[in-house]
C-alpha cells in the first residue's frame, strides 16, 4: 500500500479534491516525515508546522464550503530561501540577512498559493545561491553533498518530506542537486517563469524551477508558475501552454534523440562516460551523436563573465560591508566580476544569443531532444563543496530548458540523465522525458 | 491656395484616398521641390526619382482597382540611412559601408509600406549616427548645422521635400534636429517602435521616431510603426493605442504642465532660459516649476557609459579595421567604451531604470507633461558640429517619450519646445502638445 508521503502531488491533489484524504492529514504525514528525517538531512532553513497545519485546515474548510479548487489545493510545497515569502523569513543563505522578512510573496509563490498550494517552509540554499554550502546532507548518504545551490529543495523532495519544492538555477543549481539527490527537476526556458521577488544574481542567467518525484508533477507546477509577468523584464509574452496535458499525452513515436558530449566531456567520470555511451547506444536508430561546433567552447567563459559581473553588480555591496559574515569564495567572485570590461560582458551576452539561436535552429531540423549528463558524476563525498556545474553551464547560458531524470545509479548513488529541449518548448521536453522514463525507468 | 507640398501627410492621404489628387501628382510635386532645394540642403544620401514615381503610379493603380487603402497610401516618406531598405543602399554615413545593400526592410519600413507609404529615398546621417557630420545644411540658414544624427530627415521635412521622415535617437538625434530645423519630431517611449533592421548603436538607448509638419502626422506614423515585434528584445507586449484618435481628441482642460530646468540648465543660452521662463510664466496656474532630485545629475554620466560601451561592442570592429575611413571622434568613443567596467555599465543601467520609475511615479500624481528646452539654443553656426544633445540625454536614458514643437524663434532660427510624457503614454503626450500648440502656436 502506498503511504501518504509516497503519493505524487498530482495523486494527492486528486485525492484531496475528491475528499478521499484531507489536506490536514496529508500535511500531518509530511510534517511527521520531516520531524523524522530533518535532523539528519537539514533541508529546511525555516519551518513552521503549526502555520502549515492551520493552512491545511483552512484548505479543508475551503473544500467543504464548495469553493472552486486550484490544481494544487492542499499540496505542501517547500521554497528555496532566496525566493520571497511574506509569511516566512527569506535569508538567502547569508548571515547578513538573518531575520529578513519580505513584505510580499514572489510572483511564483503567490501563483502557487492562488492554485491552493501550502508553503510548508523555506529550504536551505548556499550563501547567496553561490558555492558556500549550507547544512543540508544528501538523503542517499549523509556524507555526500546534496549539490547546490538549491540543496534543501532537492533533498526535501528526495527524502519524501514534501512532494514539491522550488529551486533556482544560475549556473547548475536546479539540475545538479536533482541529479545528486535522485529526483526530477526542470530548469525551464529562460524567461518562462518570472523571477519577480527572487534574489537577483544575474537576470541573464537566473531561472526558477520545480523539483518533484514525477514528470507529471513538474508539469503541474509549470502550469501554475509559468507565464508573463511585467515585473520581470525577461518575461516574454508567449501563449501559455497546457504543460500537463502535453507532457502526459501518449507519445506516438520515439523522440529524435541526439547524444551530445559537449566540450567538457573529459571532465565527466569514467563511469559517467560509460553509462551515457551505453544509454545512447541502447536507443539505437532513435539516437544520433551530435558534436557541437567550436564556438560552443567559449560558452563557459561567457557564463563566468556574465555571472560574475551581474552578481558583483547585484550583490557586491554585501561583500564590501559584510566582513567575516561573507565567505572567501563569494568575495573572490565579487572581485572577479568587478574586473571584467563592459565590452567583454556584452560580447558574452551576444555569444549566448548566438549559441541559443544556433541550437534552436538545430532543434527545428536535426533532433528533438539532447541527451547529456546532468553532472560529471554522483554527488561527491564531503560537505565542503556542492559539486561541479560544468555540465549545466551551457544550458544556463543559452536558456534552453533542461530536465534531470533519476534513471542511473553508481555505487548506490543517483546519477541524473539531463535532457535538453528547444527553447519555449518545455512541455514537449517533458513528454520526450516521459518516453525515456517509460523505456528505461 | 495651399500647394501640394504644403499639405500635411494626413491631408494628402485623405485627398489621395478620395481621388482629389493622385499619388503620382503628389510625388511629382515632392520630387520637384527636392530637385529645387536639394543642391543647397543635401538632405538625401540616396534618391531614385523614377523608382519613387513608379511606386506612386502603382499606388494610383491600386486605388483604381478598388483595393483597400492603408492610412499612408501614396505618401512619400524619407528614411534615415541607418534604417535598412531592400530597394536602396543603407550606408550608415560611413565610407566603410558604401554600396551596402540590405536584403530586407527594417520592420518600420515594411510597416510603412504595408500602410501604403512610398519610400522616396534615404536621408543623410552622421557617421554611424554619432557626431561626425554629413553634407546636410540647415534649411533656415545654410551656414548653420541641421543638427544630428538624423540631419537629412529633419531637413527634408523642414524644406518641404517630403511630408514625413524617420529618424533615430540614441542621445539627442531626433529631438535636436527637430528643434534646429523647426519641425515636429517625436522620440517615442523606448520599446514602443521596434528597431529590427536598424543599425544597433545601443539597444538600451536606441529609438526610432518620425518627423512631420503637424502633430497629427506624427500620430499617423506612430499608428503604423508602433507595436510589438519579437525581433526586438526591448519591444514590449502592450495594447496598441489609436494614437491619431487620442492625439487629436479635443482637450477638455489644460494639461498639468511642469517646467523642469534639469541639472544642465546653465548650459542653455541666455535667450533660451529667458524664453522658457517666460513660457512657463505665461501658463500661469497650469504650470508648476519642478526640480529634479540630486540623483538625476548622474544621468549624463550613465548615458555616456552605456552608449560608449554598447557602441564599442556593436561597432568597435569598424574602428579597428577602418583606418582613415573612420573619424577621430568615433574612434575616441570606441576607446572610451572599451575602458568601462561591466559593473559601471550595470550600475548605469540600474540608475536608468530607477530614474524612469521615479519619473513615472511623479507623472501619476504631480503633473501630466514636462516642459524643457529641446536644445541649449538655436542651431549653431558652422557645419563641423551637429550641436549639443545635453537637453536630450536624460530622456534617452530613461526612455520617456518626448516631442519637439517648433514654437519659438531666435534670430530668425527655430528653437524647439520639448515636452516629456509618461512612459507608454505617447498618445496623450501628443494631445498635450496639441493643446500647447493651439494656445501658443
Amino acid at each position: 500500500m502506498t503511504t501518504l508521503i509516497e503519493l505524487t502531488a498530482a495523486e494527492a491533489a486528486s485525492q484531496i479534491a475528491q475528499g478521499a484524504i484531507s489536506a490536514e492529514g496529508y500535511m500531518r504525514a509530511c510534517l511527521e516525515r520531516i520531524a523524522a528525517v530533518e535532523p539528519d538531512i537539514g533541508a529546511f532553513a525555516h519551518l513552521d508546522p503549526e502555520h502549515a497545519l492551520a493552512q491545511a485546515r483552512a484548505a479543508d474548510e475551503g473544500r467543504r464550503s464548495g469553493k472552486p479548487l486550484g490544481p494544487l489545493h492542499g499540496i505542501p510545497v517547500a521554497i528555496k530561501d532566496i525566493i520571497d515569502t511574506a509569511d516566512y523569513p527569506t535569508e538567502c543563505g547569508s548571515a547578513l540577512l538573518v531575520g529578513r522578512r519580505p513584505v510580499a510573496d514572489a510572483t511564483v509563490v503567490s501563483r502557487l498559493r492562488d492554485a491552493g498550494a501550502i508553503i510548508v517552509g523555506k529550504t536551505v540554499t548556499t550563501e547567496f545561491a553561490y558555492f558556500s554550502p549550507g547544512k543540508t546532507r544528501n538523503p542517499h548518504n549523509g556524507e555526500h553533498t546534496p549539490g547546490g545551490s538549491s540543496s534543501g529543495s532537492a533533498a526535501a523532495v528526495a527524502a519524501g518530506m514534501v512532494p514539491l519544492a522550488l529551486g533556482t538555477q544560475t549556473n547548475g543549481s536546479i539540475i545538479r542537486p536533482a541529479s545528486f539527490c535522485g529526483v526530477f527537476g526542470i530548469k525551464p526556458t529562460h524567461g518562462l517563469v518570472p523571477r519577480t521577488g527572487v534574489l537577483p544574481l544575474s537576470h541573464n542567467l537566473d531561472h526558477v524551477g520545480p523539483y518533484a518525484r514525477s514528470l507529471e508533477d513538474l508539469a503541474l507546477v509549470l502550469d501554475v508558475i509559468a507565464g508573463f509577468d511585467a515585473g520581470d523584464a525577461d518575461s516574454r509574452p508567449l501563449a501559455v501552454r497546457n504543460f500537463r496535458e502535453i507532457a502526459t499525452a501518449e507519445a506516438r513515436q520515439a523522440p529524435r534523440f541526439a547524444f551530445v558530449r559537449t566540450p567538457v566531456w573529459d571532465q565527466a567520470e569514467g563511469y559517467t562516460r560509460d553509462a551515457f555511451e551505453a544509454l545512447a547506444k541502447s536507443l539505437g536508430d532513435d539516437c544520433v551523436t551530435f558534436d557541437l561546433t567550436d564556438s560552443f567552447a567559449e560558452a563557459w567563459d561567457a557564463l563566468r563573465i556574465i555571472m560574475a559581473a551581474d552578481m558583483a553588480h547585484n550583490l557586491g555591496a554585501y561583500a564590501d560591508r559584510g566582513g567575516d559574515a561573507v565567505s572567501d569564495v563569494f568575495r573572490k567572485l565579487m572581485a572577479q566580476g568587478r574586473g571584467f570590461n563592459a565590452t567583454q560582458y556584452l560580447d558574452a551576452q551576444a555569444l549566448a544569443r548566438g549559441l541559443r539561436a544556433a541550437l534552436d535552429e538545430l532543434f527545428k531540423t536535426q533532433f528533438s531532444v539532447l541527451i547529456t549528463p546532468a553532472a560529471p558524476g554522483i554527488a561527491p563525498k564531503g560537505l565542503e563543496s556542492t559539486g561541479n556545474p560544468v555540465f549545466n553551464s551551457l544550458w544556463s547560458l543559452t536558456g534552453l530548458p533542461t530536465v534531470s531524470l533519476p534513471l542511473l545509479k553508481h555505487d548506490g548513488m543517483p546519477l541524473g540523465v539531463q535532457l535538453v529541449g528547444a527553447s519555449n518548448d518545455d512541455a514537449r521536453l517533458l513528454r520526450h522525458a516521459a518516453w525515456l522514463v517509460a523505456a528505461f525507468g
